[in-house]
């Protein structure tokens, strides 16, 4: 066991607090990173609040992990100490089901074990990003290319995955049009990797207070969702409406900006149910879908292609004794566009 | 104008009675149509009494219609007098918009022209199949294969293409799991349509009072919903569920039975919205969707289909006078499995 200092939430809308956290000995197959820089999740505070449920503590929020590993176990083979590597918002699964073996290990029949905020495969609980070093399995370690610096790369293992993912799965591309709701840590992701894969991109956002920032990061059209004459300017425009948003939505007036066979993919989730009316699905031939991270291939596939295109995210740094405050502007939309934690200062 | 007699419903809610209606001259591309045989749809009594908004009265419900050719226009080119044809909910489209030109006549941009209960391209009201004869446009008219019987065909004007029609788009075929949800009028024809593509169909219905029928009619598993058992025995199981009920539903429930990338489609729509939990497709990237009928071609497609499997709907056949008892009788679910008018009878 080795000692590490941690932030952590000792209970339930409690304020974050140094602390120190036991990581695992270094096993045959994990690896020891030392973590540079932890991205700041909306989802982070949701769990650190219990806004999801029951939830473990103290936790150790954070699933947006770039560092160095320090360290490797007698049978690793994909890393070497050195080696700059993520890790996202999972850290095992059964990896036997039939999700796992097609590289769906988000959809763990069994369950993944999540970064933070759950118990491993070990009977231990998970801590997460927020924190010093951390030990992982290699096989849910991904490799971050040269050309990414690792604070602006520490946001794409969830913010990047989880739009790039559906984006993908959905066919975003040449000849579509798709809109990104919201413009958050999630939407503005979304924007700058729709763009890159070749789609007509459009924000919807509450107002037009970051149009500047949306049409430089690539989208092509921005429309503020207050004004009721965006929901008639744009009906039945999008092939793929990718909602980033966690607070409750008017859903069925937003599949009325879908065309037929559109779909509109929920990666943000609201605490509470949401209502619909099914006529807004049946009348055509809609999908209301949703989407979670996306597997360990293809977030490596992903970083690649953020590489590739010169895509990290848009990042505030901020030193560990901010976390309370940088949950706070979170909550009130007030960030540009992630909280990235310079994990020396914790 | 052409006076026949039909059965209309006055007002909302009133009880329908024998009446006159006026049918325009046969047009150009106009066929008349001496209706034999009238399916009653679960949405014609949702429609008179005014369960989906306000509607148009006198109203003649009626849009599964089996007849025969009894004139052509002087620009027909489709059909001759004495052809056995049908006409479903639809009798006219704009036929220019991207939809239409896709044969996707259903989701017309501008609204397609309802059978009854809409106002047609040229101003007047449209009046249904519960009456003796109607004039529609050959591009709207289908053919009724010969091995096909004219009652059991016409219930597949609108209960067949509406299980048909998403069947095929989400692939129902070999090796996939199809739940046909609610084992009424559309979901028996479900049960037949699913069973004839190929897949391993199950059928989910409140009790196990129609099992024997469920099977017979091509069912490999009967589960009620009304046991709790059958939720945690089939969880995770679905490749599709096919939902034929217009009652309100507990959609999380019934999303936790559809497979990773399983989808859940609404072809019934309750009056009322429904809740949803939108945790309940991101676990497991699930899609909740729409389908309405299908386009004219595929119309054509689907009774071509039944017609080489054998399958026609199963019907109670009633006379007129017995309309208001059978909407009632429909209402309870005490019907095995389509109430077909005799239109003699009118």
């Amino acid at each position: 066991m080795t000692t590490v200092a941690a932030y952590a939430a000792p209970a339930a809308k409690a304020p974050l607090e140094r602390t120190t956290i036991e990581r695992r000995e270094v096993g045959a197959h994990d690896v020891l990173i030392d973590i540079k820089f932890a991205g700041i999740c909306h989802s982070d505070i949701h769990q650190a609040r219990e806004g999801w449920g029951e939830a473990i503590f103290p936790m150790v929020p954070g699933h947006e992990i770039a560092g160095v590993v320090s360290e490797v176990g007698s049978a690793v083979t994909k890393y070497r100490v050195g080696d700059r590597v993520g890790v996202g918002c999972m850290v095992d699964s059964c990896r036997e089901c039939e999700n796992c073996v097609a590289g769906l290990e988000q959809y763990c029949l069994e369950g993944n074990t999540g970064t933070y905020n759950a118990i491993g495969r070990d009977g231990e609980p998970t801590y997460g990003g927020y924190s010093e070093k951390v030990v992982v399995d290699e096989n849910f370690v991904v490799r971050i290319p040269d050309g990414l610096a690792l604070d602006v790369a520490a946001p794409l293992l969830c913010a990047g995955i989880t739009t790039y993912s559906p984006l993908r799965h959905w066919n975003a591309g040449p000849g579509k049009k798709v809109a990104i709701l919201g413009m958050g840590g999630l939407g503005h992701m979304g924007v700058k990797i729709a763009h890159a894969l070749g789609a007509e991109v459009t924000v919807l956002s509450q107002s037009l207070r970051k149009k500047d920032d949306g049409l430089r990061l690539g989208a092509d059209h921005y429309y503020a969702t207050s004004d009721d004459a965006t929901f008639k300017e744009l009906r039945g425009t999008f092939d793929l409406i990718l909602s980033t948003v966690s607070a409750p939505l008017d859903l069925d007036r937003f599949l009325s900006l879908l065309r037929t066979d559109g779909a509109f993919v929920n990666v943000g989730a609201p605490e509470e149910p949401v209502s619909l009316n099914l006529f807004s699905v049946i009348g055509g031939r809609k999908t209301l879908a949703g989407s979670g991270i996306g597997g360990i291939r293809e977030t490596q596939e992903m970083l690649d292609f953020c590489a590739g295109h010169g895509i990290g995210a848009e990042i505030e740094l901020i030193g560990a004794a901010e976390i309370n405050e940088a949950y706070e502007r979170v909550l009130n939309s007030d960030v540009r566009y992630r909280f990235v934690i310079d994990t020396a200062t914790i």
